[in-house]
């Protein structure tokens, strides 16, 4: 495999992933036993991701475990860019955030990216709006905590935080955001001027931020990080998932616009499992001799891989199924059915909790204890 | 003179200036006889700027014309950059602005570049507001109609205007940004961003925009003439006036950080009689012998150059003082005393209406008619 295979920009993520060499590459830590023992004595609780390693990078997680021990708190920070609906693979992250945001106590600030989605794709206003409004009930059926969760549109809050975009946009330049983002003499301005929007929220306390997200956001935060102290802040942490492989495989990424690749956050049961039986990659065996005999490559089998790292929670379960279905004696057509079970649960909790979001929704955006604090002030960097 | 000797750039102008070449360098068009005498007929009477050639070249401002003798009005913008106190030379342009606005009857929008000044030149917000605060004192005392001017500083209107600022900037590439500006990969982001938040308030109504400015300020409006139509917009007219030489010299510029090169707005009769007596630069002979023998030269005369461009209405006198100082009869020191008292009774009522702004300051950022309207207003480029 060469360099060029597994380049990583936060705009696209394609082909089969070394994640030890991501590591490298970005020079971040690995979430070793050391640090995963800590996140789960001060959490109570060990999570589906963490042990089955897809949440598997981080950076100064440590400092902000230590510093957690010694109580002083953090704060996290995510978003969503509203270009369409969500699938299975936007969501992960913020069930990670709220899991935290839970055994940790702590404020959420989640970014709806309205202006970026203009800049990057060129969407009217009006597009874009549709698909916030959309995002933003699904992001509030994971379940945060209304009273210490904000959800903004960067367009309707850019009021009460462009004295700290204009403080943060001084200290990055041209030849910065050029180099870490690909930007070029025909990126508009807008998007160039990006980074500093994106980074505002880790300052929204003078506290230590942790941002959960794929890994290949990292250049983000890297911008963010040679800045912070500068402006008299922590550098922000993270902790980072690993690609959740497209349902038609791991060579591919899930989009919104090739439904087959993924499953929609508001598919029904029928569509998904049509779309596994007739979609989901197979690691298995191409003749039933075959399979009987070599068994299935769990590493390319995104039923397997799903299951194993956002669904199963039975650690006995999937060490049964890796065994039976890596020797040939589980077939594709049952690990299928396994997983259509495991997603239809899912996405029927999440759907639910969704129809009865719109109170959350006004709460997180508006009337809640953080909402309301967050439109009273005026976010300049200032302590 | 090479060409180097007269590069102009947004941000520093230098050197003896050729008028004429610099209307074909930016492309922009004289004001001839034809256009001053419609101006003239439309306002009623003639400018003393406009007369004396001083306001001299323009962009569209004969459409501007026609469509207002066809009942259609426009509307003024210009703006300050508070960075130091105001001088003689900065405020030239709000007098003529001003003057636009009463014959004409049109709305006026002043930016204050609250941003801009942090991105350019880091400087604090403390210092900025402070140098932002005393600026529109003085460009209230200039006399605008309360009711019909909107001033704002960019930090505190970001919220209202932020959508506009999107939608520009998403039409301004890098490249043109930065061959325009001359930014380069050390410049900030913010200020790459800066011409997206200039031009908004050229989209403040939907009709046509006139800039009153110093020809080096064209450049930025050439950017908006190149997207105002893809925005459905009419393309920014502007009036340009040539450069007010330094009290020093031609050569160089009034600078509020080299007190002897300019008149501040603040300084008392005793200052301005000590600074034009000890630092304003004579064309005249070295030699009294030499001055009745050869005359002065009046095209470097700086007080010559004032009191024509600027501040002597009367034509048969300055005519006068032409002849008889360019023939040595008129010696400096008496030119001088003429520049002393018209720089004193200029500035005396200027501080006069200062001292009394107050109430108007309130007017055009907050409660005037214009203001209300303004803080109401989402700017969207919706119409």
């Amino acid at each position: 495999m060469t360099e060029q295979d597994f380049e990583v920009t936060p705009w696209d993520v394609e082909g089969n992933v070394n994640y030890n060499r991501l590591i490298e590459k970005f020079g971040t830590e690995r979430i070793d036993d050391e640090i995963r023992q800590k996140i789960i004595q001060n959490a109570g609780e060990n999570h589906l991701y963490l042990k089955r390693d897809f949440i598997f990078s981080h950076r100064d997680l440590d400092k902000v475990i230590e510093d957690y021990e010694e109580g002083e708190d953090f704060f996290l920070y995510t978003g969503i860019g509203p270009s369409g609906k969500m699938h299975i693979g936007h969501i992960i992250s913020f069930y990670f955030t709220k899991w935290m945001q839970q055994k940790f106590d702590v404020n959420v600030y989640i970014q709806v990216t309205d202006d970026e989605k203009h800049w990057d794709r060129g969407m009217s206003f009006e597009e874009i709006e549709k698909h916030a409004q959309e995002n933003i009930r699904e992001i509030a059926a994971v379940g945060f905590d209304p009273e210490k969760t904000f959800i903004f549109r960067n367009r309707e809050y850019m009021g009460n935080m462009y004295d700290a975009v204009v403080k943060i946009a001084n200290k990055i330049n041209n030849s910065t955001a050029q180099s870490v983002f690909g930007f070029e003499g025909s990126t508009n301005i807008g998007m160039n001027f990006w980074p500093a929007v994106q980074c505002v929220p880790t300052f929204f306390e003078n506290k230590r931020c942790v941002i959960p997200a794929a890994i290949d956001q990292d250049p983000y935060w890297r911008i963010q990080r040679d800045i912070a102290e500068k402006l008299g802040y922590e550098k922000t942490a993270a902790v980072h998932s690993k690609f959740i492989p497209a349902l038609t495989g791991p060579e591919g990424k899930m989009s919104a616009s090739k439904p087959k690749t993924a499953i929609m956050l508001d598919d029904d049961p029928e569509v998904v499992e049509e779309k596994v039986k007739k979609h989901a990659y197979s690691g298995g065996g191409d003749t039933l001799e075959e399979h009987r005999e070599e068994g299935a490559d769990l590493s390319v089998d995104v039923s397997y891989q799903w299951l194993h790292s956002l669904l199963l929670e039975d650690d006995d379960r999937i060490r049964e199924i890796a065994k039976s279905y890596s020797e040939g004696e589980m077939l594709t057509g049952e690990i299928k059915e396994i997983l259509i079970e495991e997603l239809n649960e899912f996405l029927q909790e999440h759907q639910k909790r969704k129809a009865n979001a719109e109170e959350k929704v006004e709460k997180m955006m508006y009337d809640g204890e953080l909402a309301q604090k967050m439109w009273d002030r005026k976010i300049n960097l200032e302590k």
